[in-house]
C-alpha cells in the first residue's frame, strides 16, 4: 500500500521539530497535536480505513523525527486512541475533539500540576532541590502566590550546575536559597521537609528517570524519613515501558565535566557523563502529576487510562 | 606555680606548627614527639613531680598553635601515657622511648596500613573513590605493587575536586580510571567492588568524620551492599569523643563552590560550604589502620589502648 | 446568579448536622445522601442547568455544616458524579438511583468488610489491636461468627483508652484478651500473627490517618515482620488529597492527657494532644474496604473509580 | 430449581480434567472456556434468566473439578462477566465473544508475555533462575531468538530439583548455564542482573505465591538490590483474594524430601514439604504479563478488569 | 568446711539491704563495698586461702540478700577481682584499696557521666526523653550548669507515669517540656534531636534492658534517624549475659495499669504488666557511661575490664 | 642461618597432620601443641635466641602441614605469644606452661561455649538449624541436660545433608526435628525463636565464614527479627584477617551437587559448589565462643588477646 498524502502543515511542523525549530517536551507535544488535528479537518479519505491510516501515516511521520521523546509519542497516542467512529466524518470529529482535549489540558497542565503541588506545602516549610524543572517551580510558585512562606536548599547539580537556574527563579519569588554542593545534600536533608525533583520520564514499573544523583538522593531521602516528591506531567510518562521496554540513558559529552585542559593535565583516563539515573518507586512517596498525585506504584494505572493498553502502538499497519 | 622553662627547639616546633611552616597530620604529629623527646633528654628537673610538669608545659605550649587538630594532641598523649617512673631518669628514658616508638611507628604507619588494605583487594576488582586520601592511596601502591589487576571510577569531589588529584595518581600507577561527576555514584556502584575512602578523624563511637559527600555516598552503598572501607592511620583517632566530644564541622570559604560573578548574578543567595559530614559506623564494613582493619563499633578499643582513657588529658594540671 | 431554593427536609438535615443531632461518619453520609435525594425528587427546576445547579447547591449548604468530615462529601460527590443526563427526567432519576445505591452500599459495608477481613483471619491466630474501631471489630465478629479461634492483645491507647471498649467488645464474643500499655507493644508482637488498626481517613499516596500511635506501631511491627491490615470503608477514603491536600490533625484538650491538680504539681510545662497521626504506605499490607482489599498504593484508584478525578468538586460553580 | 441440562461436551470435559486427563494451568482453562461456549452455542433456553443460570450451572459442573485451580475459575470469570444483553441472543453473542476473546488472549499469552520479558533484557546480561516457568524461560526464549547474548546461574531448586529442567532448556537455547545448590545463591547474586521467577498465582495485596524458596530468594535479592521479577499470565491472577481469602499452601509428600531409608537411619522425625510459599509485594519490582508489566501493588486493579470486583461469583445464585 | 565468722557490720549491711532499708542501685553497691574493706580490715585469718574463703563468704552472704539486682554483684566482682597477692597482707591491702576505688568512682559516676553526655548536646536542641533517669537527668544538667539552651519533649511513660516526674525535674532547670503520651513519639521525633533513655542493665551483647516501650521507641527513631544515647553508669553492666545467661523481665502488678473497678467493668480479661523490654544494639547509638561513650557492640569489653571474664564467678569455691 | 634440628616427635606430628592421619580442627591444634612443647621440654638451646629460634622453625614445620587451616596456626601463636623471659629456662616454662593452658582450655572449650550457649535457651523454645557444627549441638546437649525442653527444625543443607546428621543427633537427646528443604527456611523463620549456626573461621571484621546458605538464612532471618547466634570456639578466630587478608572459599567436588549421569542428561553446563560464604556482622545477633558471648563486631578484640596483634606472625624470622 503506498503511504497516503500528507497535510503539507503537518510535513512542515515535522521538519520543523526534526530541525530542531520546535523544541521541549510541551511545546513539541502541542505542535505535533495541532498538526494531526489539522490533516484529520483537510483529509479526504474516502473510508473510514483510508481515514484511520492517513493518521497513522501522519503520526508515524512526526515520530520519526524524534525517536527517543516521550511527549510526541503521547500526543500522537492521545488523540489516535480517541478516534472512534463508524464513519469518516465521526473519525474526522473524534480526531479533531482529541486534538483539541489534548492541547486543551496540556496548555493547563503545568498550572494544574503546581496547584496540586501547592497543596502538600505548608508555612514554614523547607524544601531539597536537585537539578532545574519547570514543573517543580510551578509548585514553589503556586504556592508563593498563594502566601506561603518557603525556604530552600539547592543542590548545584553537577555537571551544569542547572541548580544556578533554580536558586535564581526561587529567590526572585521570595523564597531565601541556601546553595550548596551535590555531596552536602546528606548533612543538610535533616533540614529539609520535602525534597522536590522533576523527571525525564515516568516507567511503567514507578521508577523514575531523572538528571543524574536523584537516586542517590532517594536513597538518602528515604533513610532520613524525609518525604520525596516527584512533580511530572503526565506526558513524561512513558507507555512503552508498559511492554517491559527499559529506558537508554543518554551519555553526554565529557566536556560538561572537566575542561581538556584540566583532562589533559592528569593524563589518559575515561570521563563519562550519564545524564540521568533511576529511581526505583520504593524510594519515592508521591507523582505529582495536572491528575492528581499519585503513588510510583500506582501510575501505570493512569498512564493506561491515558494512552492505552500499549499491545501495539495505534499507528501500527493494521491497526 | 610558674610555667617550667621550655627548651628553646620546642619553642621553635610551636612557632613553625603555629604558621604553619610545618604542615599534614603525620608531619606536624612527628614534629611535636620530636619536640617532646629534646625537651625530655635536655631537661634538669630536680624532681619527678618537676619533671613531669615540665613535659606537660610543652606538650600546651605545641597545642595551643592548633587547638583542633587530631594528630597532634595524639602525638602527645602517646608519649605521656608512657612517661612512667620513679625517678627522673626512668621518667626521662619512658619519654624518649614512647617518643621513639611514636615516630617510628608513625613513620611506616602508611606502609603499615596500605599493606593491609591490599590485602583486601583482588586481582581483577574495580573500587570507587571519593576525594582523596594518601591513606586510601597507599592500599592501592601496595597492591599494584603487588601485582594486583585494578579498576577505579572517581568522583570528581566538588568543590575542590580532590578527585583529579586521586585519578591522576591512580593512572600514574597503572589503573585504568573512569571520572564521574559526584551524583552519579549511585548509578556506578553496581560496577564496584569495595568503596574507599579515607577520614579526617574518628570518634569513639565510631562515626567516620570524612571529606563532604561521604555519607550520602556510604548509605547508597549499603543500600547496594558494596563493601565500604575506611582507610586511616591511628593518629586520626579522636580520644576527645570517648568523653562524649562532638566534632565540629569547618565551614570552608563559599567561593570554593561558586564564583563571585556567578554568585552575582544569580541575585541574594546563601552559600554554605561544609568541609565534612559524619558517618554513623553502621554503613561502614572496615577501618583498615597500620595496626590491623576494625569494624567501626570496637575502634573505641583500639583508640583507649594507644591513648589513654581520657577522664583526663594528660597535660591537665594535677595530672 | 441567585442561590436556588432548597427542600425543606434537606435544610432541616443541613441543620441537624451542624447541630450534632445526626452524628458518626455513617450516619452522617447517609442522612446527607437521602438530603440530597429528596431535592432530587421535588426539584421543579425547568432546565437540565437549573436542576443541576440546585443540587449542588444543596450539595454545598449540607458542607458547609462540617468543613473537616470525609464521608459527607463523598456521599455528595457519589451522587452527583453519577447525576448524567440530557433532560431533568433522566437527571433527577439519575440522582436518585446514585442515593440510592449510594445508601445501600453504606448500609451493608461494614457487614461486608468485616466478611473480607475475616477472610485473612485463621483459626489460633493472635491478633494486636490499637484504639477502637467498629470495622476492625467488624472482622473479628464476622470471624467468630464463623467459629474462629482468635486470641487478642489490646493496647490500651492513651489518652481516651479506647482500648478498654475494644477489650469488653472482644470478650463478649468470645476472644480472650491480654491487655497492655501502649509502649509494650514492640515485646508482644512477637505473639502476633495480624496487627489490625482503623482508619480515620485514607489518603491519595496511600497515607492512613488513624488514632495517635499507628505509626509507631506499624514501623515496628513491620520490622518484626508482622503484617498490618487496615479496615476501613470506602467513605474514609479522602479525596481532596488526591489534589494535594494534606490531612490537619486535630490537637484534643490536654485535659484528656493529665488532669489539672497533676498538672499543676508539675509547674509550667505544655501539654499536647494530637489526636492522629499519619502512617506511610510502604508499612501498611493491606487496606480491607467494603469492596475488597487493596495495596495502600492502589487504593488511589478506588477513590478515583468511586468519587472521581477530583480535579473540580462536582458542587462548584460551572461544573 | 433443578439444575438445567448440561451439554455433554460439557460435560466431557469436567469429566477429561477431573480424571487429569487434561492438565496444565492453560490447557484446563482453554478446555473450560470451550466447553462453556459449546453450552452456549447449543443451547435452548427460552429466557435470559433461563440461559444465565444454565451457563452458571455449567460453570458450576466445571469447577468442581479442581476447586483449588486458579487458571480454571478465571477462565469462567472472564466469560460470564461479559455475557450481557437483554434478549437470549444477545446473551449467547457475548458468551461466545467472550469465551473466543478468551481463547484467543491465552492462546497468545506466553509469547505476549515472552516479548514484554524480553525487553528487560540486555546483552550481556547474567540471570538467576528459580525452578522451572514455562512463562520465564518464554522471556528468555524471546531475547534469544532476537540475538540477546544472556547467561544463566540456576538454582537446583529442592526438593524436586525442576532447576535441572530450566538448565537443559536455557543450554538448548544457547544460554550458558552454571548450576548451584540452593544456598549458594546468597553468594551469586552479586554477578546476576535479574532475578527471574515464576508464580503458581498472585494475590489481590501484590504477594506472589511461588515454589518454595522464593521469598528467601527475593528477600536476600532486595538486600543486594538486584531486580526480580515474577513472570505470570493473567490466569494466575486469584481474584478471590481480592475479597481477603488466603491461599491454602500445598503440603506434598515427603518422600521427595528424603528416601524412606535414609528416613529410618535417622529416627523418628518429621518431615515438611510445603510447595509454595508467599513473597510479598516490597520484594517484588515487577510482574510481567501479557498484558505489560506492573509493579505487584498495582496489580490488583488488572484483576477486577479482567475478572470483575468479585463481591459475588459469577456463578452464584441470584447473579 | 565450715562457713568463715563474718564481721558483724558485714552481717547488718546485709540485713539492711535484705530488709530494703538500704535501696538504690548505688547506695547498694556502695553499702557492699564498704562493708567487704570493713571484712578485710578486721580479718585474723591465718592463710591467704582462708583469707580468700573468708572475703568470698561475705561476698555470698551479701549477695544472697537480693539475687537479682545487677549493681550489687558488680560491686562484689570489682573488689574480689582486685584482690591479689601473695600474704594475707598483701590481700587486705589490696581488698581495701579496691572497696575504695570502687566507692570512690561510684561516688563520682554520675557526674562524671553527666559531662560526658552534656558534651553530646548543643545549644538549641531538642531531646526526647522516656520514663525517668537520674543519669539522664545528669546529663541534661550539667548541659544546663554549662549554659546550653535546650528543649524536651517527654513521653509520660504509661503505666506509672514517671515522666511526670521528668518533666518536672527538667522544667526546674529551666527547659521548656512538652508533655505527650507514648503514642504520639513517632510524631515529635521528627523534632527532635535525640534521645535519651536510661538503662536497667546492658547485656554481653549490647542489648539495652530498660523501661518498657523503649524497645519501639528506639526502633522508630533509627527509622528517622533521630541518634538513640542509653546513659547507664557501669555499675549496670550485667557480667552474667557473658555467660549467654538472658536478663528475666519483672512483670509487675496489673493495677498499676488499670484499677479494679475499670478491671470489673470490662468484664474477664488478662492484664500484663512488664517493667522492661529489650532493645538490640542495632538501635542504639551510643551508651555513655562515668568511663566514656561505646557503641553497644564494644560495651562487652568494659564489662570484663572492669568485671573480670566471667568464667567462674569470684565468690565460688575454689576459686 | 641452618634450620635448627626438630624433635622426632615433632617431625612425627607434622607428618600424621600431612597425611591427614590427625584430623578435625581440634584434635590437629592438640597434636601441634603438644608437639611444640615437647620441642620445648627436649630442647638443647645455648641462648634465648636459639630457644625461640628453634620453636619458630618447628611451628613453621608444623604449619606446613595444612596452610590453610586456623586452629593449627592459632595453637602455635598461642604459645609463642606467651614465651617470654630472659633465660631459655624461662623461655621454657614459659612454652610448657602456653601449651599446657592451650590444651587445657581447648580440652574444656566446647562444653564451655555449651553452657553459654544454653544459657541461652529457655524451656520451649524452637530452633533453627542449618548443616552440622559439634559447636552448636554441645549447647543443645547442655541445654538438655538441664532438662529444657526444646524443638528444633533443621533444613537438609545441600549439597552434602548435613542436616541429617544434626536431626539424627538431635533426636537422639530428645529434640522433636522437623526436616524441611533449604529453601523452605523463609516459611519456617516465623516459628523459630533463635537460629543457631557454626563457623568455619570468623574474621577481624566480625564476618562468618560458614557452610554455604548461611548469608541468605542470615539475612532472612534478620528481616523476621529471629535473632541468629554462631557458636564458635576461639580456635576459629583468623587473626591473619586482622591484617586484610580475606578468607579464600573452598570449591568442592561437582559430584556433590549432580550425579554424572544426571549431569550427562542436561548438557553442556557448568556447576559450581562452594563450601561456604561470609556473612557480615550486621546479620548476627551474637557469636558464642567457651571465653563468652561477644556481638561480632567486638570479636577483634578476643582475637588479638588471644593471638596477638599479628603485625608480624611469632615465628616468622627476626621475631
Amino acid at each position: 500500500m503506498d503511504e497516503p498524502d500528507l497535510h503539507p502543515e503537518l510535513v512542515e511542523t515535522a521538519t520543523a521539530i526534526a530541525e530542531m525549530e520546535v523544541r521541549g517536551a510541551a511545546t513539541i507535544a502541542d505542535a505535533a497535536a495541532r498538526a494531526l488535528e489539522k490533516q484529520a479537518q483537510a483529509s479526504d479519505a474516502a473510508t473510514p480505513v483510508a481515514f484511520r491510516e492517513e493518521l497513522a501515516a501522519g503520526a508515524r511521520r512526526l515520530l520519526d523525527t524524534r525517536p527517543t521523546a516521550v511527549s510526541l509519542p503521547n500526543s500522537l497516542r492521545y488523540i489516535l486512541r480517541r478516534t472512534d467512529g463508524d464513519t469518516v466524518e465521526e473519525l474526522r470529529n473524534a480526531a479533531i475533539a482529541g486534538a483539541q482535549e489534548f492541547r486543551d489540558r496540556l496548555e493547563s497542565a503545568q498550572d494544574d500540576l503546581g496547584a496540586i503541588g501547592a497543596n502538600r506545602l505548608q508555612d514554614g516549610d523547607t524544601i531539597l532541590f536537585h537539578c532545574h524543572s519547570t514543573d517543580v517551580l510551578s509548585c514553589i510558585r503556586t504556592a508563593r502566590e498563594q502566601g506561603t512562606a518557603l525556604s530552600a536548599i539547592v543542590k548545584e547539580t553537577r555537571p551544569r550546575k542547572q541548580g544556578h537556574i533554580t536558586a535564581q527563579q526561587l529567590q526572585e519569588i521570595g523564597v531565601p536559597v541556601t546553595l550548596i554542593v551535590d555531596g552536602a545534600a546528606g548533612r543538610y536533608l535533616d533540614e529539609a521537609d520535602h525534597v522536590f525533583v522533576g523527571a525525564d520520564s515516568v516507567t511503567a514499573d514507578g521508577s523514575v528517570v531523572n538528571k543524574i544523583g536523584t537516586r542517590q538522593l532517594a536513597v538518602t531521602a528515604r533513610e532520613r524519613d524525609t518525604p520525596i516528591v516527584v512533580a511530572a506531567q503526565t506526558v513524561k510518562l512513558d507507555p512503552t515501558t508498559l511492554s517491559g521496554h527499559t529506558v537508554e540513558i543518554e551519555m553526554r559529552d565529557e566536556q560538561e565535566v572537566i575542561s581538556s585542559s584540566e583532562r589533559n593535565a592528569i593524563g589518559d583516563i575515561t570521563v563519562e557523563n550519564p545524564a540521568f539515573d533511576v529511581t526505583p518507586p520504593r524510594y519515592v512517596d508521591a507523582i505529582v502529576t495536572e491528575r492528581g498525585q499519585f503513588p510510583p506504584e500506582s501510575i501505570v494505572f493512569l498512564m493506561r487510562e491515558l494512552f492505552g493498553e500499549q499491545a501495539m502502538e495505534p499507528w501500527e499497519a493494521g491497526n
